[in-house]
């Protein structure tokens, strides 16, 4: 059993630049999270994008897309802006055969109170667990894609029907 | 879906008073994590020992099983001690049709660097994607019951056999 | 002796919001920091504005001038943003009988990794035990006002002369 | 100005040992705070003792003594044990000009919540602004050696009249 990890920024990589007083996305925090909970899960973390989820392109998705459809392993969690991380999700329902396991945070993971570490540990144990398919971690439950919206009033996820 | 959580100590809630310069156990510290890490997930939390696992007795571990049988929920996380986890998950391989995660730390959550919130986000999310069975989830992997030893020292767990 | 922290805003205070993805300035952090600090030392906090102290006008210096000449308390601590903090220094410099200093944080202190809370040390302690005058505490350092700038390049607050 | 920081102990510095469920003395944590500080201010960290402060011997104090009166600065800070840290500061009295002062940590520097950082904000802005003479800086607030004392059941330090 072997991870891949795919970063593609959000909120739960941004970094903070005094000079411009506004968030850049940074290097991927999955790496320190990883280090920090002792994980020894055999994994590789492979970023290719840094980008709020509002700003990923159809070109972006694709890319995104293509680099699940390649890797040589069967268990993906990739990290994404919340905004439109059920898009994401939706679009990669058609590659077979992978559980791929989409999460991100509410509050960046350089914040001293965060929900990027749990929601990281959600994913890399339910990436995992579960069968092969596409599904959210957030908020401590598992959605399966295509039936999950962010409720942007509670930002809070939550099943659709 | 419902989560039940039994905290039974280890040095997750390991909690330090100057007076006497050395840790006692706290009260149980999941109940921040699931706050921090904004878990909407329906659960409840049910503390009913708060010892260091190398002074769990063997009542103490019928007192566990006999707490995971009775409870209505198909799902159970327990935070345990590390030392003696895997001797806990053994006695309660014998339950059935409930899936049964253990989890603990190796540094206190009351710590700025802790391993205790990723480990709580894993058992969270492999209490509801894996089968019936008792489980560890420790070092970002989901170890069997029976099949998992604590390696004092690296201080990581690893599978047996 | 009793302390006056008259707060204006500033990196120190910024929060995130996720729907805008942009900071502004939040409730001040300095409460929370004397608490944290188990701070017994008798004090006062005075919010007056939530600023980036670039946007600070002529009447929002005016403002703090003001409320630091009409604070009943000797010894002032001011919570304040980076950029501009010299020119304020300065501009206080001609109240009397006060001993006045100036604050900030290069890192939120919403952070894990932030200047905040060492900074607001050195103040609190400098505003007790330096005589009548305006200072600032940055990087360890107590500058007197008029004689001090930020170094924009290296991010880090020295003397003129 | 340069500063010298001497390391003794005390709680600032414990860390947990996991196969003994119980604290010992780590690095000084001082070090790591100036980092984070972003502190500039020119300084050298001198580690003598790694002493729970209830442990501290005549010879220790003797030490402690020593290294002060042979420090070539003017400016010291000692980090210590709170427990004793008023006796060894009455010891130090009779050091002439330099401005000693010590301080620690009600709860360890490794803790997320803990009171060190801005306890060595204190005492480094003590060390450059007060008059030579020895001083406890607790609480944000500044003691003079032999008028102050440890309330135990408060956890605060106080002035004796």
């Amino acid at each position: 059993m072997s991870l891949r990890i795919i970063t593609t920024g959000g909120t739960i990589d941004k970094i903070y630049f005094d000079a411009k007083s506004n968030y850049e996305i940074g290097e991927p925090m999955v790496t320190s999270i990883l280090e920090e909970g002792l994980a020894t899960v055999p994994h590789v973390v492979q970023p290719i994008l840094r980008k709020d989820s509002l700003e990923l392109t159809d070109d972006d998705r694709q890319l995104i897309y293509d680099t699940v459809a390649a890797a040589p392993e069967q268990h993906i969690v990739i990290t994404h802006g919340t905004d439109t991380m059920p898009v994401t999700a939706a679009k990669l329902k058609s590659i077979q055969g992978k559980t791929i396991v989409l999460t991100g945070a509410m509050a960046p993971a350089r914040f001293r109170i965060t929900d990027s570490i749990f929601n990281i540990g959600c994913a890399v144990a339910a990436a995992q667990a579960l069968p092969a398919g596409v599904y959210i971690t957030m908020n401590g439950r598992i959605f399966e894609a295509g039936k999950v919206r962010k409720n942007l009033e509670l930002g809070r996820f939550e099943a659709t029907e």
